[in-house]
């Protein structure tokens, strides 16, 4: 029994997940570190924050430092000093971002590095063992992304390769697993009969936890919403569900809302990078002039090292010298703000308050709440 | 009494320095924080090695933030979130650096922004009141730094306009100063009468410590030494002795056999972000694919964050990618490391060992222990 359902509100679920490495309290934002390290932050730092679970990327770590370099280490964990979860990214994301440097065929992925143009492929068979050797906790099976837009055949032929590669992913992992997890990937597009379907298929394989794929592709919000709407009430109950890729502190609340236990984004980094700050209100744009002489902490209602030690004028200066203390101070108060959004959450699902959460949540934006 | 000798071997002192901030164990290395801010380190990560004084640069701290947001909180340190010792360079080595964008009169200098093309003034007077207003625990006069190489004339011409600026320096921090100490700061280029006369010059007021400037300026390392040689049995015993801009380890252990308290250099931090790493047997650089799939830690003998958790593979893999975390964890190694090397040269001559700390010292360098 890996996964425990805790305590439920409507679709929302308080839960457990029981790694080889840690336990992850659900629901749960996971910060993204796709070269083996979350952007700015030392694991010290990650942990302080809270953290039990990280993201890698299988196709980033494939090409650098390569799986020559990992196989020196006890695998991912070992190389990056980070003791507690990863999940990692089987690459089919990754890959389909490429665009035109990509082939793709029934055997796999035939793609020029971005790196140094060289040609690789990779097979189902070739992302579960690469994931297998980055020793990650939670494994992605290998699947195509479906395009935005697509036609209902273009989405349909997509989702079925996607399938045949589950089948393949999971027959992989069978033979060689020690201690690992593996999720399937759903596609389907925008079509809700797709996306059923896709579920039911991936639901009836005996994979550790569901994944919804391909909302994170530039769809409109609108679509994304309809497709967690439509797939909650089939989700099934004694798994894991992990939206990829998503998203703003409002889609985290309206996934939760629909029955995601756990999501990954790289916006708190990358938007701290550039200034963008998370606050109860909203996004603070630490670059506005109106913080050069600020004294006042980013946001009232937070209780990171950032917040706690460091004013808006101090890292109006740092952003403005374009210094890396901007970035790191920056990227922990902005995981800090949704590791802290995750965290009441589960507390007020763990004291049956989540409606009360979600009212006090939207009020505070001056937002109103969404129909479920 | 600010400043208190514990102990002595030849030249070299283990000492005391107290500040209105803190408590300085000499000698020391000060880690420079041009901007507010110690390139790549948090205040907690300064902490953490054990650091008691960092540098401030009152030049780029006029330029940005700028004194306007500075008084709005309780000087740097509260701006920067750092509570042990600050100390302060007036800029004249600064605005010296600036070359034929600078303009010297007896009055003080113009300069143009080197961010906007403004037109700046600055006086000793100005200065002292930029580093009041900093709130630095330790303020520097404003000086000339003098060209290398220049002839006797040009030196003892540019010595002497140092000498009526230290006393316009000291004049109006005696007016205004409140806890504060003020260092002043001997040049005479790389003439030995001069250099005698200057500090004599600054001996005789009334100044809280002694720093030897114009000795980072582009000499060879033959014509520093020859100058340290030169005022170490000169220098005022009841006084800290301060060599501004050094150096690399071996010119810190020489430094300290000179006599030598205090040291800063930007040296750890912008060499940590080049790759270059320093350790007991030398320099290791990072970058070389000798390290690509090493699991060693940089150093047998260093204690450091960096060292205990990484290895050569993860780092040279990071800087490969251009991670911010290169920077930081390298920046937090070279650190630890000269701040170790100063602790164990403080040891050393606690424990009446200075010669054999130095015999070891030369030995895991395979370099033979300079004449005194």
């Amino acid at each position: 029994m890996t996964f425990k359902v805790l305590n439920k509100h409507e679709f929302a679920r308080r839960g457990e997940l029981i790694t080889k490495s840690s336990t992850v309290q659900t629901p749960v934002f996971m910060p993204v570190g796709t070269y083996g390290t979350v952007k700015g932050l030392t694991p010290q730092q990650l942990h302080d924050i809270g953290f039990e679970i990280i993201l890698g990327n299988a196709f980033h770590l494939h090409l650098r430092p390569g799986l020559e370099t990992i196989k020196k280490f006890d695998g991912l964990h070992d190389f990056m000093c980070w003791n507690k979860s990863i999940l990692t990214d089987s690459g089919g994301f990754q890959i389909w971002s490429l665009n035109e440097l990509r082939k793709i065929t029934e055997k796999g992925v035939e793609f020029k590095s971005p790196l140094d143009g060289s040609k690789i492929f990779m097979s189902p068979e070739d992302s579960i063992q690469t994931q297998l050797t980055l020793n990650a906790d939670i494994i992605m099976a290998f699947d195509e992304c479906t395009d935005y837009p697509s036609s209902q055949d273009e989405a349909e032929n997509s989702m079925n390769l996607t399938h045949r590669w589950a089948k393949r992913s999971i027959d992989y992992f069978q033979k060689h697993k020690d201690g690992h997890l593996l999720f399937g990937i759903v596609q389907g597009g925008m079509y809700k009969d797709l996306r059923t379907e896709s579920l039911e298929f991936m639901s009836n394989l005996d994979f550790d936890g569901i994944a919804l794929g391909g909302l994170s592709v530039g769809e409109p919000k609108k679509e994304k919403t309809k497709i967690l709407k439509h797939l909650a009430p089939e989700l099934p109950e004694n798994k894991p569900h992990y939206v990829m890729g998503v998203g703003t502190p409002e889609e985290l609340v309206e996934g939760v809302r629909y029955g995601i236990d756990m999501f990954d984004c790289v916006m708190p980094t990358r938007n701290a990078r550039n200034g963008f700050l998370y606050t109860s209100k909203g996004i603070l744009k630490i670059r506005n002039s109106e913080h050069k002489n600020s004294t006042k902490p980013i946001d009232e209602n937070c209780d990171s090292y950032t917040n706690r030690n460091f004013s808006r004028a101090y890292l109006h200066h740092l952003d403005k010298c374009n210094e890396i203390l901007a970035s790191t101070l920056m990227s922990i108060h902005n995981l800090a703000y949704f590791h802290k959004l995750m965290s009441d959450i589960r507390k007020s699902l763990e004291e049956n308050k989540f409606e009360e959460f979600l009212d006090s949540f939207y009020d505070m934006r001056s937002l109103k709440k969404p129909q479920l």
